[in-house]
């Protein structure tokens, strides 16, 4: 029987990105597409259960939804897919990064979130780089992973986060399975005065540094390495539980 | 040496649960508020890298920021008290819950997620209602939170999730320590149709359900008690790594 994949995305059904990944993983099988109908980059990523939701048939297998990309990957599998579940969704190609710390506030890694809550096999694809984005060897790694995770599958609540340098073909170094990095914490703010004598802030300056951590995806792109990530979506801290319970219960007066 | 609290929140410098809040925890400490200068529910909960911030000082210890929750406690942290770092970030206490799932998407956590990862003890407090907020019995316990993670601190890369029902002092049942619950995947689309004929959709109808776990957050909450989730940052799926590293790397034939 042949698969069925569910691509979304951020930056809106009409980039460059989820064309060309649009174009590549139809070689896989049969490929919807549920995309936000505009950049949703600077907006907020949760689910919309407070206002209704348009959903517009663009062509065959493509729709563009008014809302996040969470809110098109719920569309796409409870309604659109209700009846044919798909076995994998896909979100990207981003033009930009999903690295370390930052991927929670990431809309790209969120549609993989709830590919991966609602029960299907996820992964989030970016291309790490400010411009002259080159989609080419992105396409031939997204193709490759994709079609690992429709023929092994994933572990429950578990995605996959790919950051692919946008480099050319030749010069990447191949494949890193890697941890998720952090962000360095300790970048001074860089405060500016505008011409009318006001001031204003920069956040982390030009750049916002990284704690060394072997392995680490932030670590790997830099390095030139095709980062993937297994991402959780417990984040429940186990192993603190307990000591949390005996302290806190314990030491409040009214429980 | 008197702690050094710092406050922001999502809901913005107006609202009331900051008000309530900050009032409350001058009684443990010099209390800083650095809070978004408008409701920020609805946008992005990321850094703002790419635009300049401006920064209000609206009474001694009160600033306002033109940026998300996540920008003001960094410009607060990296910024405002960069000589003398707090002791404690508490964000909120908001008008809504932050349970499950969806914490990864919250604006009130984000805020204690930064904190967190500049290194400062955070804690997150949500009202979990829908209307008649009655901030009396919450403050009492972000109180007692607040002063337990005071003295004892928490393990590193981890912060507190509180969600308190909003329901008279007398009614509610304790604390509880909580995991992190799980939305019900299987809510089908509501679709409706528009006085012109037009098709929308709502989803998960009136309320989303959720599965039930054992001492989530979701049941305990809505069971009367007030839970307390210990959140980790780190989202790696650790236990994935070795598997997917000879999988994926072996299965690759480009590396």
């Amino acid at each position: 029987m042949p698969k069925r994949i569910l691509i979304s995305n951020d930056d809106g059904i009409n980039s460059e990105g989820i064309h060309k990944l649009h174009e590549t993983l139809k070689k896989l099988g049969e490929v919807y597409v549920v995309a936000p109908d505009r950049d949703q980059s600077a907006v907020s990523h949760s689910l919309s259960l407070f206002r209704p939701l348009r959903l517009d048939k663009v062509s065959e297998y493509v729709y563009s939804v008014d809302g996040t990309p969470t809110d098109c990957v719920n569309l796409a599998i409870n309604g659109i897919l209700r009846d044919k579940k798909p076995d994998l969704v896909v979100s990207g190609i981003n033009k930009g990064e999903n690295l370390g710390d930052d991927i929670t506030y990431s809309g790209t890694v969120s549609a993989a979130m709830e590919g991966t809550l609602l029960g299907v096999p996820s992964i989030a694809i970016s291309l790490v780089g400010r411009k002259d984005f080159n989609f080419d060897h992105a396409l031939l790694h997204a193709e490759s992973i994709a079609k690992y995770v429709l023929e092994r599958g994933l572990p429950i609540d578990t995605l996959l986060n790919v950051n692919i340098p946008n480099t050319p073909h030749t010069e990447h170094k191949g494949m890193m399975i890697t941890k998720q990095g952090k962000r360095l914490y300790d970048e001074p703010i860089v405060e500016k005065v505008d011409p009318r004598g006001k001031k204003y802030y920069w956040i982390g300056g030009d750049e916002l540094g990284h704690v060394h951590i072997e392995k680490s995806d932030i670590v790997a792109v830099r390095d030139g390495y095709i980062s993937v990530t297994p991402i959780t979506l417990d984040l429940t801290k186990h192993d603190f539980l307990e000591t949390l319970r005996s302290h806190l219960i314990k030491d409040s007066n009214d429980v």
